[in-house]
Protein backbone atom coordinates (compact mmCIF):
# COMPACT_ATOMS: atom_id res chain seq x y z
CA UNK A 1 0.00 0.00 0.00
CA UNK A 2 1.29 3.21 -0.99
CA UNK A 3 1.93 5.98 2.11
CA UNK A 4 -0.41 9.01 1.94
CA UNK A 5 1.43 11.79 1.16
CA UNK A 6 0.86 14.12 4.12
CA UNK A 7 -1.26 17.80 4.18
CA UNK A 8 0.46 20.65 3.85
CA UNK A 9 1.14 21.88 7.08
CA UNK A 10 -0.71 24.89 8.81
CA UNK A 11 0.84 25.38 11.39
CA UNK A 12 4.68 25.34 12.59
CA UNK A 13 5.49 24.99 16.10
CA UNK A 14 9.07 25.60 16.78
CA UNK A 15 11.72 24.17 19.47
CA UNK A 16 13.13 27.49 20.34
CA UNK A 17 16.60 26.56 22.50
CA UNK A 18 18.90 25.61 19.95
CA UNK A 19 16.93 25.50 17.05
CA UNK A 20 16.22 29.28 17.17
CA UNK A 21 17.91 30.96 19.42
CA UNK A 22 21.72 30.09 20.13
CA UNK A 23 21.71 29.94 23.70
CA UNK A 24 25.23 28.44 24.57
CA UNK A 25 26.83 31.61 22.86
CA UNK A 26 24.53 34.02 25.22
CA UNK A 27 25.11 32.50 28.32
CA UNK A 28 28.46 31.94 27.85
CA UNK A 29 29.28 35.47 27.22
CA UNK A 30 27.06 37.09 29.99
CA UNK A 31 28.66 34.82 32.81
CA UNK A 32 32.10 35.87 31.98
CA UNK A 33 31.02 39.40 31.91
CA UNK A 34 30.10 38.75 35.50
CA UNK A 35 32.93 36.83 36.85
CA UNK A 36 35.80 37.31 35.25
CA UNK A 37 37.81 34.67 34.56
CA UNK A 38 35.46 31.52 35.04
CA UNK A 39 35.26 29.39 31.56
CA UNK A 40 31.76 30.55 30.12
CA UNK A 41 32.04 27.68 28.16
CA UNK A 42 32.14 24.76 30.29
CA UNK A 43 29.39 27.05 32.60
CA UNK A 44 27.34 27.16 29.58
CA UNK A 45 27.04 23.32 29.63
CA UNK A 46 26.87 22.35 32.82
CA UNK A 47 24.05 24.60 33.11
CA UNK A 48 22.39 22.91 30.13
CA UNK A 49 23.52 19.47 31.44
CA UNK A 50 21.05 20.00 34.59
CA UNK A 51 17.89 21.30 32.52
CA UNK A 52 16.34 17.15 31.55
CA UNK A 53 17.20 16.12 34.75
CA UNK A 54 15.19 18.84 36.54
CA UNK A 55 12.58 18.70 33.77
CA UNK A 56 12.11 14.89 34.71
CA UNK A 57 12.08 15.16 38.42
CA UNK A 58 9.42 17.90 38.54
CA UNK A 59 7.13 15.61 36.49
CA UNK A 60 7.55 12.27 38.07
CA UNK A 61 6.60 14.42 41.11
CA UNK A 62 3.22 15.14 39.56
CA UNK A 63 3.23 19.10 39.73
CA UNK A 64 4.71 21.97 37.12
CA UNK A 65 7.04 24.50 37.64
CA UNK A 66 8.19 27.33 35.33
CA UNK A 67 11.27 26.83 33.75
CA UNK A 68 12.57 29.89 35.21
CA UNK A 69 12.35 28.20 38.63
CA UNK A 70 14.03 25.24 37.00
CA UNK A 71 16.75 27.06 36.02
CA UNK A 72 17.23 28.78 39.31
CA UNK A 73 17.90 25.53 41.37
CA UNK A 74 20.26 24.34 38.90
CA UNK A 75 22.50 27.53 38.94
CA UNK A 76 22.60 27.21 42.56
CA UNK A 77 23.97 23.71 42.28
CA UNK A 78 26.70 25.22 40.40
CA UNK A 79 27.16 28.08 42.35
CA UNK A 80 28.86 30.45 41.09
CA UNK A 81 30.36 33.13 43.07
CA UNK A 82 27.61 35.89 42.45
CA UNK A 83 25.18 37.68 44.85
CA UNK A 84 21.90 36.98 44.89
CA UNK A 85 21.14 39.92 42.84
CA UNK A 86 23.49 38.52 39.96
CA UNK A 87 22.03 35.49 40.57
CA UNK A 88 18.50 36.61 39.60
CA UNK A 89 20.04 38.35 36.88
CA UNK A 90 21.88 35.72 35.18
CA UNK A 91 18.61 33.65 35.30
CA UNK A 92 17.17 35.82 33.23
CA UNK A 93 20.10 35.53 30.53
CA UNK A 94 17.93 32.24 28.81
CA UNK A 95 15.09 35.66 28.53
CA UNK A 96 18.07 37.49 26.49
CA UNK A 97 18.88 34.78 24.04
CA UNK A 98 20.43 35.63 20.60
CA UNK A 99 18.90 33.99 17.34
CA UNK A 100 20.57 32.02 15.02
CA UNK A 101 21.50 35.00 12.55
CA UNK A 102 19.00 33.47 9.61
CA UNK A 103 16.10 33.08 12.19
CA UNK A 104 13.98 36.09 12.42
CA UNK A 105 14.17 36.60 8.78
CA UNK A 106 13.43 33.11 8.05
CA UNK A 107 10.43 33.08 10.58
CA UNK A 108 8.46 36.33 8.86
CA UNK A 109 9.02 34.54 5.48
CA UNK A 110 7.02 31.38 7.22
CA UNK A 111 4.71 33.48 8.75
CA UNK A 112 3.05 35.11 6.04
CA UNK A 113 2.12 31.25 5.02
CA UNK A 114 1.61 29.27 8.28
CA UNK A 115 0.57 30.22 11.43
CA UNK A 116 3.70 30.06 13.55
CA UNK A 117 4.22 29.42 17.23
CA UNK A 118 7.13 28.26 19.56
CA UNK A 119 6.88 24.97 21.39
CA UNK A 120 9.18 25.11 24.32
CA UNK A 121 9.68 23.91 27.54
CA UNK A 122 10.44 27.76 28.49
CA UNK A 123 7.74 29.76 30.30
CA UNK A 124 5.37 32.03 28.64
CA UNK A 125 6.95 34.84 30.38
CA UNK A 126 10.32 33.74 29.76
CA UNK A 127 9.15 33.41 25.70
CA UNK A 128 7.54 36.92 25.59
CA UNK A 129 10.27 38.73 26.35
CA UNK A 130 13.06 36.68 24.21
CA UNK A 131 10.45 37.44 21.26
CA UNK A 132 10.45 41.19 22.43
CA UNK A 133 14.38 41.60 22.35
CA UNK A 134 15.12 39.45 19.79
CA UNK A 135 12.18 40.26 17.16
CA UNK A 136 10.94 37.23 17.13
CA UNK A 137 7.57 37.42 15.04
CA UNK A 138 5.29 34.55 16.76
CA UNK A 139 1.67 34.19 15.90
CA UNK A 140 1.57 33.33 19.43
CA UNK A 141 3.02 32.10 22.45
CA UNK A 142 2.53 27.88 23.48
CA UNK A 143 5.16 26.27 25.62
CA UNK A 144 4.81 23.44 28.61
CA UNK A 145 3.39 26.52 31.19
CA UNK A 146 -0.03 26.32 28.56
CA UNK A 147 -0.41 22.33 28.72
CA UNK A 148 1.06 21.75 32.28
CA UNK A 149 3.67 19.24 31.13
CA UNK A 150 6.73 19.15 29.21
CA UNK A 151 8.01 17.79 26.10
CA UNK A 152 8.26 15.04 25.21
CA UNK A 153 4.90 14.68 26.81
CA UNK A 154 2.26 14.54 23.64
CA UNK A 155 0.23 16.87 25.93
CA UNK A 156 2.11 19.53 24.84
CA UNK A 157 2.20 18.72 21.00
CA UNK A 158 -1.28 17.52 20.61
CA UNK A 159 -2.03 20.63 22.36
CA UNK A 160 -1.03 22.79 19.70
CA UNK A 161 -3.62 21.12 17.45
CA UNK A 162 -6.14 21.20 19.94
CA UNK A 163 -6.15 25.08 20.71
CA UNK A 164 -5.86 26.02 17.33
CA UNK A 165 -8.36 23.38 15.77
CA UNK A 166 -6.10 21.37 13.79
CA UNK A 167 -5.59 17.99 12.88
CA UNK A 168 -2.31 16.88 14.42
CA UNK A 169 -0.88 15.97 10.97
CA UNK A 170 -1.53 19.45 9.85
CA UNK A 171 0.97 20.79 12.68
CA UNK A 172 5.26 20.62 11.95
CA UNK A 173 6.98 20.31 14.57
CA UNK A 174 10.63 21.98 13.62
CA UNK A 175 13.45 20.92 16.44
CA UNK A 176 17.22 20.42 15.93
CA UNK A 177 17.11 17.45 18.34
CA UNK A 178 15.74 14.42 17.13
CA UNK A 179 13.92 12.88 20.13
CA UNK A 180 11.74 16.43 20.03
CA UNK A 181 10.34 15.46 16.68
CA UNK A 182 10.22 11.29 17.83
CA UNK A 183 8.24 12.11 20.13
CA UNK A 184 6.11 15.06 17.99
CA UNK A 185 5.89 12.47 15.30
CA UNK A 186 4.73 9.74 17.85
CA UNK A 187 2.00 11.94 18.63
CA UNK A 188 1.15 12.40 14.66
CA UNK A 189 2.37 15.69 14.38
CA UNK A 190 4.86 16.36 11.27
CA UNK A 191 8.38 17.09 11.18
CA UNK A 192 11.73 18.78 10.21
CA UNK A 193 14.98 18.48 11.64
CA UNK A 194 17.51 21.86 11.52
CA UNK A 195 20.68 21.16 11.77
CA UNK A 196 23.17 23.52 14.10
CA UNK A 197 26.22 22.29 14.22
CA UNK A 198 27.70 24.22 16.68
CA UNK A 199 24.97 24.29 19.11
CA UNK A 200 26.73 22.71 22.14
CA UNK A 201 29.26 25.61 21.13
CA UNK A 202 31.97 26.56 18.45
CA UNK A 203 34.29 24.49 19.88
CA UNK A 204 32.58 21.57 18.89
CA UNK A 205 30.52 19.68 16.53
CA UNK A 206 26.91 17.75 16.81
CA UNK A 207 26.13 14.98 14.88
CA UNK A 208 23.74 16.64 12.25
CA UNK A 209 23.23 13.26 10.20
CA UNK A 210 19.50 12.76 8.90
CA UNK A 211 17.76 9.93 10.37
CA UNK A 212 15.41 7.75 8.47
CA UNK A 213 12.11 8.66 10.71
CA UNK A 214 13.08 12.72 9.84
CA UNK A 215 13.65 12.96 6.05
CA UNK A 216 12.59 16.56 5.85
CA UNK A 217 16.28 17.51 6.96
CA UNK A 218 17.37 21.43 6.69
CA UNK A 219 20.54 23.68 7.36
CA UNK A 220 18.61 26.19 8.82
CA UNK A 221 15.05 27.60 9.14
CA UNK A 222 15.98 30.10 5.89
CA UNK A 223 16.58 26.36 4.45
CA UNK A 224 12.56 25.73 5.73
CA UNK A 225 11.20 28.75 4.03
CA UNK A 226 12.85 28.02 0.92
CA UNK A 227 11.65 24.68 0.81
CA UNK A 228 7.98 25.76 1.28
CA UNK A 229 8.63 28.47 -1.61
CA UNK A 230 7.90 31.20 0.84
CA UNK B 1 -2.90 60.07 53.90
CA UNK B 2 -2.07 60.49 50.36
CA UNK B 3 -3.06 57.84 48.02
CA UNK B 4 -0.10 56.45 46.43
CA UNK B 5 0.59 57.11 42.86
CA UNK B 6 0.36 53.40 40.40
CA UNK B 7 3.67 52.59 39.12
CA UNK B 8 4.03 52.97 34.97
CA UNK B 9 2.39 49.57 33.56
CA UNK B 10 4.72 47.16 32.23
CA UNK B 11 1.94 45.30 30.40
CA UNK B 12 -0.96 46.57 28.93
CA UNK B 13 -3.94 43.72 28.74
CA UNK B 14 -6.81 43.98 26.09
CA UNK B 15 -10.47 43.12 25.95
CA UNK B 16 -11.26 42.18 22.37
CA UNK B 17 -14.94 42.05 21.60
CA UNK B 18 -16.00 45.81 21.34
CA UNK B 19 -12.84 47.16 23.14
CA UNK B 20 -10.40 46.24 19.68
CA UNK B 21 -12.82 44.77 17.25
CA UNK B 22 -16.59 46.03 15.77
CA UNK B 23 -18.28 43.17 16.41
CA UNK B 24 -21.63 44.10 15.36
CA UNK B 25 -20.59 45.50 12.21
CA UNK B 26 -18.65 42.15 11.00
CA UNK B 27 -21.67 39.78 11.81
CA UNK B 28 -24.23 41.83 10.89
CA UNK B 29 -22.70 41.42 7.61
CA UNK B 30 -21.83 37.80 7.31
CA UNK B 31 -24.78 36.79 8.21
CA UNK B 32 -26.53 39.14 5.82
CA UNK B 33 -24.36 37.52 3.07
CA UNK B 34 -25.90 34.22 3.86
CA UNK B 35 -29.58 34.87 4.58
CA UNK B 36 -30.80 37.20 1.88
CA UNK B 37 -33.58 40.07 4.24
CA UNK B 38 -32.24 38.91 7.04
CA UNK B 39 -32.10 41.82 10.07
CA UNK B 40 -28.25 41.44 10.42
CA UNK B 41 -28.12 44.09 13.15
CA UNK B 42 -31.06 42.44 15.23
CA UNK B 43 -29.17 39.06 14.53
CA UNK B 44 -26.29 40.61 16.02
CA UNK B 45 -27.47 41.76 19.26
CA UNK B 46 -29.60 38.67 19.69
CA UNK B 47 -26.13 36.13 19.09
CA UNK B 48 -24.17 38.32 20.99
CA UNK B 49 -26.82 38.50 24.05
CA UNK B 50 -26.59 34.94 24.68
CA UNK B 51 -23.38 35.22 25.28
CA UNK B 52 -23.18 36.36 29.08
CA UNK B 53 -25.78 33.24 30.33
CA UNK B 54 -23.66 30.83 28.51
CA UNK B 55 -20.43 31.26 30.33
CA UNK B 56 -22.29 31.87 33.50
CA UNK B 57 -23.80 28.43 32.75
CA UNK B 58 -20.20 26.85 31.95
CA UNK B 59 -18.33 28.38 35.44
CA UNK B 60 -21.65 27.28 37.59
CA UNK B 61 -21.13 23.78 35.72
CA UNK B 62 -17.37 23.79 37.04
CA UNK B 63 -16.05 22.79 33.12
CA UNK B 64 -14.25 24.69 31.06
CA UNK B 65 -15.86 25.09 27.29
CA UNK B 66 -14.29 27.21 24.43
CA UNK B 67 -15.92 30.30 23.01
CA UNK B 68 -16.38 28.92 19.52
CA UNK B 69 -18.53 25.92 21.42
CA UNK B 70 -20.82 28.32 23.15
CA UNK B 71 -21.13 30.42 20.25
CA UNK B 72 -22.27 27.22 18.57
CA UNK B 73 -24.80 26.56 21.08
CA UNK B 74 -26.24 29.98 21.19
CA UNK B 75 -26.75 30.19 16.93
CA UNK B 76 -28.49 26.95 17.32
CA UNK B 77 -30.97 28.36 19.61
CA UNK B 78 -31.48 31.38 17.21
CA UNK B 79 -31.59 28.91 14.21
CA UNK B 80 -31.21 30.87 10.91
CA UNK B 81 -31.93 28.92 8.14
CA UNK B 82 -28.60 27.43 7.24
CA UNK B 83 -26.84 23.95 6.79
CA UNK B 84 -24.50 22.59 9.43
CA UNK B 85 -21.29 23.60 6.96
CA UNK B 86 -22.94 27.18 6.76
CA UNK B 87 -23.54 27.62 10.68
CA UNK B 88 -19.74 26.53 11.27
CA UNK B 89 -18.92 28.98 8.62
CA UNK B 90 -20.71 31.63 10.10
CA UNK B 91 -19.47 30.62 13.58
CA UNK B 92 -16.16 31.47 12.66
CA UNK B 93 -17.25 34.95 11.54
CA UNK B 94 -15.81 35.85 15.16
CA UNK B 95 -12.43 34.60 13.66
CA UNK B 96 -12.62 37.05 11.22
CA UNK B 97 -14.05 40.45 13.31
CA UNK B 98 -12.88 43.96 11.88
CA UNK B 99 -10.90 46.08 13.84
CA UNK B 100 -11.75 49.03 14.81
CA UNK B 101 -10.35 51.70 12.82
CA UNK B 102 -7.63 52.89 14.41
CA UNK B 103 -6.56 49.85 16.25
CA UNK B 104 -3.80 48.51 14.61
CA UNK B 105 -1.52 51.48 14.00
CA UNK B 106 -2.42 52.43 17.85
CA UNK B 107 -1.83 48.79 19.17
CA UNK B 108 1.43 49.42 17.18
CA UNK B 109 2.24 52.40 19.11
CA UNK B 110 1.88 51.49 22.37
CA UNK B 111 3.73 47.78 21.41
CA UNK B 112 7.07 49.64 21.13
CA UNK B 113 6.72 50.55 24.68
CA UNK B 114 4.61 47.44 26.48
CA UNK B 115 4.01 44.04 26.38
CA UNK B 116 0.87 44.23 24.90
CA UNK B 117 -1.70 41.03 24.75
CA UNK B 118 -5.66 39.87 24.36
CA UNK B 119 -6.91 39.49 28.00
CA UNK B 120 -10.61 38.35 26.36
CA UNK B 121 -13.14 35.32 26.81
CA UNK B 122 -12.09 34.31 23.07
CA UNK B 123 -10.10 31.35 23.00
CA UNK B 124 -6.53 30.89 21.70
CA UNK B 125 -7.26 29.92 18.30
CA UNK B 126 -9.85 32.46 17.73
CA UNK B 127 -7.88 35.22 18.79
CA UNK B 128 -4.51 33.86 16.86
CA UNK B 129 -6.93 33.81 13.31
CA UNK B 130 -8.18 37.09 14.82
CA UNK B 131 -4.77 38.73 14.83
CA UNK B 132 -3.50 37.18 11.87
CA UNK B 133 -6.18 37.91 9.56
CA UNK B 134 -6.45 42.04 10.99
CA UNK B 135 -2.50 42.19 11.40
CA UNK B 136 -3.42 42.74 15.32
CA UNK B 137 0.36 42.74 16.71
CA UNK B 138 0.08 40.78 19.78
CA UNK B 139 3.03 40.24 21.70
CA UNK B 140 1.61 36.95 23.06
CA UNK B 141 -2.35 35.37 22.99
CA UNK B 142 -3.62 35.33 26.80
CA UNK B 143 -7.72 34.41 27.02
CA UNK B 144 -10.00 32.57 29.28
CA UNK B 145 -8.54 29.24 27.74
CA UNK B 146 -5.16 29.47 28.73
CA UNK B 147 -6.68 30.38 32.42
CA UNK B 148 -9.54 27.62 32.89
CA UNK B 149 -12.07 30.55 33.66
CA UNK B 150 -13.50 33.85 31.93
CA UNK B 151 -13.59 36.95 33.02
CA UNK B 152 -14.58 38.30 35.48
CA UNK B 153 -13.05 35.78 37.60
CA UNK B 154 -10.16 36.94 39.27
CA UNK B 155 -7.46 33.77 37.95
CA UNK B 156 -7.79 35.60 34.62
CA UNK B 157 -6.68 39.25 35.67
CA UNK B 158 -4.34 37.65 37.71
CA UNK B 159 -3.07 34.97 36.03
CA UNK B 160 -1.66 37.80 33.00
CA UNK B 161 0.69 39.02 35.97
CA UNK B 162 1.83 35.74 37.19
CA UNK B 163 3.10 34.22 33.60
CA UNK B 164 4.94 37.33 33.14
CA UNK B 165 6.34 37.91 36.30
CA UNK B 166 5.22 41.19 37.27
CA UNK B 167 2.79 42.50 39.72
CA UNK B 168 -0.90 42.97 39.05
CA UNK B 169 -0.80 46.59 39.25
CA UNK B 170 2.16 46.73 36.64
CA UNK B 171 -0.63 45.45 33.89
CA UNK B 172 -3.18 47.52 33.03
CA UNK B 173 -6.21 46.49 31.51
CA UNK B 174 -8.30 47.96 28.63
CA UNK B 175 -11.80 47.81 28.21
CA UNK B 176 -14.64 49.37 26.63
CA UNK B 177 -16.80 48.18 29.18
CA UNK B 178 -16.93 48.99 33.03
CA UNK B 179 -17.60 45.54 34.73
CA UNK B 180 -14.45 44.03 33.06
CA UNK B 181 -12.60 46.56 35.30
CA UNK B 182 -14.22 47.01 37.73
CA UNK B 183 -13.21 43.53 38.29
CA UNK B 184 -9.96 43.82 36.92
CA UNK B 185 -9.47 46.71 39.63
CA UNK B 186 -10.60 44.11 42.22
CA UNK B 187 -8.44 42.01 41.32
CA UNK B 188 -5.32 44.15 41.50
CA UNK B 189 -4.60 46.06 38.15
CA UNK B 190 -4.38 49.59 36.51
CA UNK B 191 -7.63 49.99 34.80
CA UNK B 192 -8.34 52.36 31.18
CA UNK B 193 -12.09 53.06 29.66
CA UNK B 194 -12.34 53.05 26.07
CA UNK B 195 -15.17 54.59 24.15
CA UNK B 196 -17.06 52.63 21.79
CA UNK B 197 -20.12 54.59 21.50
CA UNK B 198 -21.23 52.25 18.93
CA UNK B 199 -20.38 49.05 19.69
CA UNK B 200 -23.65 47.88 19.73
CA UNK B 201 -24.31 49.58 16.19
CA UNK B 202 -24.82 52.41 14.52
CA UNK B 203 -28.66 53.02 15.33
CA UNK B 204 -27.78 53.41 18.84
CA UNK B 205 -25.57 55.03 21.42
CA UNK B 206 -23.80 53.20 24.50
CA UNK B 207 -23.83 55.77 27.42
CA UNK B 208 -19.61 56.37 27.75
CA UNK B 209 -19.75 58.68 30.56
CA UNK B 210 -17.04 58.56 33.09
CA UNK B 211 -16.95 56.58 36.29
CA UNK B 212 -14.89 57.76 39.18
CA UNK B 213 -13.67 54.18 39.32
CA UNK B 214 -11.88 54.85 36.29
CA UNK B 215 -10.50 57.42 35.56
CA UNK B 216 -8.21 57.09 32.79
CA UNK B 217 -10.79 57.32 29.93
CA UNK B 218 -10.01 57.17 26.28
CA UNK B 219 -11.89 58.31 23.17
CA UNK B 220 -9.93 55.24 21.59
CA UNK B 221 -6.77 53.21 21.52
CA UNK B 222 -5.11 56.28 19.49
CA UNK B 223 -5.54 57.91 22.63
CA UNK B 224 -4.37 55.83 25.18
CA UNK B 225 -0.95 55.64 22.75
CA UNK B 226 -0.88 59.32 22.94
CA UNK B 227 -1.50 59.19 26.54
CA UNK B 228 1.34 57.04 27.11
CA UNK B 229 3.10 59.48 24.60
CA UNK B 230 3.99 56.15 22.25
Amino acid sequence: MAEQTPPVPKVLAFDVFGTVVDWHTTIAREVESLVPGIDGDAFALQWRQGYAPAMAATMASGTFRVLDDLHMDILRTIAPPLSESQLSELNRAWHRLDPWPEAVAALNRLKSRFVITPLSNGGIGLLTYMAKRAGLPWDLILCAEVFGAYKPDHRTYQGVARVLGVKPEEVMMVAAHEKDLDAAQDAGLQTAYIERVHEFGAKRTKDVSPSPRHPLHFRDLAALADYFGC
